[in-house]
């Protein structure tokens, strides 16, 4: 799909033309990655939802120090995203920030997040939840979402490294598409899906107390670098492939 | 080991009878958790220290609204640890710090440290590099510590949820006690172990850009929760083990 087409059947839902470039650009990063799940499958998601209110805007609730707390707002969790990351790389924090982002979700890939900022210098750590997927390995109800966690470290010479790893065995995109099934979803890991999980629940209690709003949510750090570790990162790895060179972690 | 004996045999190195007192109940709670690794081997290991400087402090080098950035300043990672735990919970952050520290190694179980911030109310989440053990699944040179990850979540009823989970397959203290042999030693996840290394890398790389001193640190980030997710999470978990609830985790 092309950007043109993408944005003008995000345009015709109703998205402003700013949102629905951010939201084209989201969506098609994640295809040229690998990620179509975050593609632009999200586009007729979008389309076919009977309660989409493409004109809702996120509310910053509390502003304090280095502290945010959004709320979506009824907005769609991509444009809170977009909104969030924007207001950041406007407005950079002199060491840290910290945004917890309630009724936020689905929040897209978070990697495509976590880049933007790397790629305007700041080190980005950024969560977010979603709908409870994950049952305990030795068995139990599903308690957490599939959690994924991305770090993004910005680098002065070449692309950040960016890692953004789901705490499931198997993408919920394959779920959908049929090519696996929910039966299969659990926390990843084998014998160790024990450390997945409780990495899962960290996250996902850390945004429910620091987002408390109804639904799911993020929360994100951004953090102004004091070195520049990823070229002798690169060095040491000596061409071995790392996390965000690719479409896999 | 009792506590009297464990705070005498630090005593004997030099450490002052708060660090004395600080470290022991660091060990034997590892001990009482199943975490021999992180037990009493410890006072073993630094009694064969021949550098061991038990009365060097570290130094609070930043301090920017919410940022702090520490240096161990060639103290022993886990008096450098206690003395920034004990930091926080006399002067608690309004809302949110992150503190960053430099020369900062061994730091202990990091689920001893989040927990006593959790005890007092606060959401912790740390973590912390070590020598460089964990290669590339596909291959490569080792290229992270195994920097576990350790997030604790306060309850108003009952005990917090700490989740501690470190990204290798095996415990280095398992290697070290000839459990297990070094070249067992890689990311856990099996299939999957491209995620735990995406997130050692990640955590790797965080630690170094936000703490840039020579050798290994951590990062810590310290919340107040607006909302109190735990006693409804462990009534939707109807009686399965959480993390933190016993050894493992």
């Amino acid at each position: 799909m092309s950007p043109e087409e993408a944005r003008s059947r995000l345009a015709a839902l109703g998205f402003s033309e700013h949102d629905a470039g951010a939201l084209a650009d989201l969506f098609l990063f994640a295809e040229a990655t690998g990620r179509s799940g975050h593609g632009i499958a999200r586009i007729e998601q979008l389309e076919a939802r009977t309660d989409l209110d493409a004109t809702a805007r996120p509310v910053r609730e509390v502003v304090d120090g280095s502290f945010e707390r959004w709320n979506g707002n009824g907005a769609v969790g991509y444009v809170t995203m977009a909104e969030i990351v924007e207001s950041v790389l406007a407005d950079p924090p002199a060491h840290v920030r910290v945004i917890a982002a309630g009724r936020t979700s689905p929040t897209g890939a978070l990697g495509y997040w976590t880049r933007r900022l790397a790629d305007a210098g700041l080190v980005a750590v950024l969560t977010g939840t979603s709908p409870k997927r994950l049952a305990p390995p030795a068995g139990g109800p599903k308690l957490t979402g599939t959690n994924p966690l991305s770090i993004a470290i910005p680098s002065s010479e070449g692309p950040p490294i960016v890692s953004d790893v789901s705490m499931a065995n198997v993408n919920f995109g394959d779920v959908l598409a049929g090519k696996a099934s929910e039966d299969d979803l659990g926390p990843f890991g084998g014998e160790h899906a024990h450390k997945a999980f409780a990495l899962a629940v960290g996250l996902q209690l850390l945004v429910d107390a620091l987002a408390p709003v109804e639904g799911n949510g993020a929360v994100l750090l951004v953090a102004r670098p004091s070195a520049d570790p990823v070229p002798a990162f690169r060095a040491l790895a000596d061409g071995a492939r790392l996390p965000g060179d690719s479409a896999k972690a």
